[in-house]
C-alpha cells in the first residue's frame, strides 16, 4: 500500500510556517508499513490542488490530504476532491447539527459560513470531528482512496489515529499485504564529533549495506541536534513489531560497542532520554542533590533539568549569576576575571554552599560576539564540586553564536555531571 | 518565474526529520517575487528522483532540489540530474582539487568516495562550495532550469543567497517580468486568545477581502507561538519593496488600533522582537536594572532575558529557587505554602535584596502534572517588587502540560513587567 501525503496551504509555499503535518503523517505511516513515496504541498488554489491529487493518485495507491477544511473560502479542499471524484457536493445534515451544537455549547450561535463544512463529496464517508467543527473525509476514487483531514495537527492527528490508520490496515489486509513495520532507534551520544562517529562507524555501516539486499536490513544516519546531542540513527524494515525490537536491540548494542571502543562513555540516552535525564539518573542512584551556579547559560541549563519529572527530589535550584557583582557577593567567587578555572571552582562551591546541595556545577564563559577576560566567543569552563571530593573544573570551547554557544556548553556542562558522578557509581 | 521545489531524503519521507530547508527556500523565493506553486519530497531512489523533477519541470520553469549531493552511494541527485537533462557525468578536475585542498587544510586525506562530488551533469554550471565540500549546480534543461544545492542548511542558504537568488532575479529580468514582492510582517501580542484576536480584526479582515479582487491585497492570518507569543501576521504582494513596506505600515496601524480598542495594551513586538526584547527596551528606558526569583519556570524566564545582545546592562541574574528551602534561606520568604500572592511577593522583593537590583520579578505556581499548596496545575503568581513602588502580585492560569505551562507562565510574567514599566514610563 503506497500513499502520498499532500499538504494544501499557500502559507506553507511562503515558509511562513513547518510543515510538520507531513513530518508526522510519514513518521505513522512508516510505523504501520505503509510506504510513501513522496509528500506535495500545494497552495489554496482549486486547479492547482486537483493536479497534486490527479498526480498523487497516478502513483500511488490514495492520498492523504491535510488542510483546507475549514469554514472559509480559502478551504477549498472538499471542492477539488469533489472534482476529481467527479461527483456533487451535498450536504450533510448530521454534520450540521454536530457543529451547531458546538457552538452552541461554547454559548454561541454558528455563523453561516460553517455550511460549507457541511458539503461533502457524494459518495464519501465520514470521520466524524471530535475536537473541532470540520469533519475528515474517506473518498472513494475508483479503486483508490483519498482521506482528507483538517490541519490543524492535534485535529489530524486524533482522525489519523482513529479512522484513517484502522481504514488502511483493513485495506492492506484484504489485499494480502504483509504490512510489515519501519521502526528506528536513537541512540544520542555527546563527546564525539559528527565525522568521528561517521568514521567509527564506517565499517560497521558498509557491512550492513552488504547484508541489505536480503530481506532485512538496518541503516544508520547521523544527526547533529544542538542541546539534544548528535543522535546515532538506526532504521529497520522488519515483518513485525518483535522482529524489528529484536534487530534494533542487536544494533543498539553492536553500535553502543563500536563507539565505547573509539570514543569511550559517549552514549548517553535512547530515543527520547534527553541529557537531563540521564543526569537525574545518575544523582538518584547516588541520592545526591544538585545546585547550579550558571554565568554564561543564563539559567539554561536549570531550565532543562526542570524538565525531568519528579526534579523536585534531586534539583535545589541555580543562581544564575549573570552580573559579576553576583558572582562575587552571592557566590563568594573572589573579585577579579570571572572566565576562569579559578572562578568556576569557587562558584561551583559557592552553588553547594547557597543552595545547599551535595554537588555543585557551575557554568561560566563567553557567549560572544565580543571578547571578555581576554578570552574569545567560545571559551568555556564547567566547576563541578561534591562534599568530600576535589572539585574538578573541565575547560573547551564550543563553536557557534550565543544561542548555540549556550547550548553546547549547558549540554557538555550537564554531559560532565553524568560522566563524573557515573564513573564514581561504577569505580 | 514559477519555481518547485523539490527536497531529497527518505529520512524526510519517514518523518525523522522536518524540512525546514523547503520552508526556508519559500520564504525567500517569496521574498524577490518568485512564485511557487508546489513542493514536493522525494526518497533516495533513482526513478522517483528522476520522475520528480520531470512532474515539477512540467508544471514549473524550473526547479530547486536540495539534498543528495553528498559522498555516499545514497547521494544520487547528479545522477537523477543527468538523466533528464540526457547527458553524461563528467568528472570536473577543479572540484577534485577544490576538495581535496578542504580535507588537506584540515591534515586529512581525501576518502575516494569524495570524487563522486566532482562528477557533474555536462553542460551545468558550477556553485563553487565554501563551506563543506559538495559544490551546487545551475543544469540547463531545454529552456528550463535545474539547481541544485546541498542538504545541509547553511550550505545550502549560501549558495542560494550567493548564486541561485541573482541567477533568478537575471533570468526574470530577462523575460521582462515584473519580479514584484510579497512582503509580510507579524505583530506580536499577548494578553488576547487567538479566537478573540480573530473576532476583534474580523471586520477589518473582511473589508481586506472585498478590497483584495484589485492588484493590491493584504491577508491576515494568526498563530499561536507558545512563548513567542500570539502572532498576527499580515501578508502583501506588491510591485516592488517600497510599495510593500507602506501597505504593511498602513496594515500595522490599523491592526494595532482595532486591538488597542478592544484589549488594550496587547501588542509588544513587531516580527523578531521577542517579550523579552520588549522587557529590555522598557528597562533601558527607565535606567533599571532587573532580578528574578523563579520556582515554577525553573530558570526559563532568565535564559530568554540573556538571549538580549547586551543583557549584562540591565539584567543583574536569576535565584531559581526549585526546592522551598532555597526560597525560605536564600530570599527570605516566609515558611510555609510556596503557591500563594505572599510567596509571590516575598520572591521578588527577595531577589531585589539578593541581587541587587531595582526591579524584582518572581514566578511561583504549580507546573503540574500534580496540585501543589491545594492548588491545581496551572496555577501562577508573579510579583514585580520595585524599590519606592508597592509590590504588585499579578494571579492567573494557564493551560497545557508542564512545558506549555512554563512557557505561558515565562511569557505572561515577562509582559507584566513590560506593561507595568511601560504604565510607568508613559505616566
Amino acid at each position: 500500500m503506497r500513499i502520498e501525503i499532500v499538504a494544501v496551504g499557500t502559507e506553507l509555499l511562503l515558509g511562513q510556517i513547518a510543515d510538520t503535518n507531513s513530518q508526522w503523517l510519514g513518521e505513522q505511516l512508516a510505523a504501520i508499513g505503509v510506504t510513501s513515496h513522496f509528500h506535495q504541498a500545494v497552495g489554496d488554489n482549486h486547479e492547482r490542488i486537483v493536479l497534486a491529487f490527479r498526480t498523487a493518485l497516478a502513483r500511488a495507491d490514495g492520498v492523504i490530504v491535510c488542510g483546507g477544511l475549514g469554514p472559509t473560502h480559502d478551504d477549498i479542499t472538499r471542492d477539488a476532491i469533489a472534482e476529481v471524484m467527479n461527483v456533487p457536493l451535498v450536504r450533510d445534515e448530521s454534520v450540521v447539527t454536530a457543529i451547531r451544537a458546538m457552538f452552541e455549547s461554547r454559548g454561541r450561535t454558528m455563523p453561516d459560513s460553517n455550511l460549507r463544512q457541511a458539503d461533502v463529496p457524494e459518495g464519501s464517508a465520514l470521520i466524524r470531528q471530535t475536537m473541532g467543527t470540520a469533519p475528515g473525509l474517506i473518498c472513494p476514487v475508483g479503486h483508490k482512496v483519498v482521506y482528507a483531514v483538517p490541519g490543524v495537527p492535534y485535529e489530524m492527528a486524533d482522525m489519523f489515529s482513529r479512522a484513517i490508520a484502522p481504514d488502511l490496515q483493513q485495506r492492506m489486509a484484504e489485499r494480502g499485504e504483509s504490512a510489515g513495520v519501519i521502526a528506528s532507534r536513537v541512540i544520542r551520544t555527546w563527546g564525539m564529533s559528527e565525522s568521528g562517529l561517521g568514521e567509527a562507524l564506517a565499517g560497521h555501516i558498509d557491512a550492513l549495506d552488504a547484508r541489505s539486499h536480503g530481506t532485512s536490513s538496518a541503516t544508520i544516519a547521523f544527526l547533529a541536534s544542538g542541546i539534544e546531542g548528535i543522535k546515532v540513527r538506526v532504521t529497520v524494515r522488519e515483518e513485525d513489531e518483535m522482529t524489528a525490537a529484536a534487530v534494533l536491540d542487536a544494533e543498539e548494542s553492536a553500535v553502543r560497542a563500536v563507539l565505547s571502543g573509539a570514543g569511550g562513555d559517549v552514549v548517553f540516552g535512547i530515543d527520547d532520554e534527553a541529557i537531563e535525564d540521564a543526569v537525574a539518573k545518575v544523582l538518584l542512584a547516588e541520592g545526591l542533590t544538585i545546585g547550579l551556579a550558571e554565568s554564561l547559560t543564563g539559567g539554561l541549563a536549570a531550565s532543562r533539568l526542570v524538565n525531568v519529572p519528579g526534579a523536585s527530589a534531586w534539583f535545589r535550584g541555580s543562581v544564575v549569576s549573570y552580573a559579576s557583582e553576583v558572582k562575587f557577593d552571592v557566590l563568594g567567587v573572589p573579585e577579579g576575571p570571572v572566565v576562569t578555572e579559578e572562578a568556576a571552582r569557587a562558584m561551583a562551591e559557592g552553588a553547594c554552599r547557597v543552595l545547599g546541595s551535595d554537588v555543585g556545577l557551575s557554568i561560566t564563559g563567553v557567549a560572544g560576539p565580543h571578547e571578555q577576560d581576554g578570552q574569545p566567543p567560545g571559551t568555556v569552563y564547567a566547576g563541578l564540586a561534591r562534599a568530600g571530593h576535589e572539585t574538578e573544573v573541565m575547560a573547551f570551547t564550543v563553536p557557534g553564536d550565543r544561542s548555540r554557544v549556550r547550548q553546547y556548553a549547558t549540554i557538555s556542562a550537564l554531559d560532565f555531571v553524568r560522566r563524573s558522578l557515573g564513573r564514581t557509581t561504577t569505580a
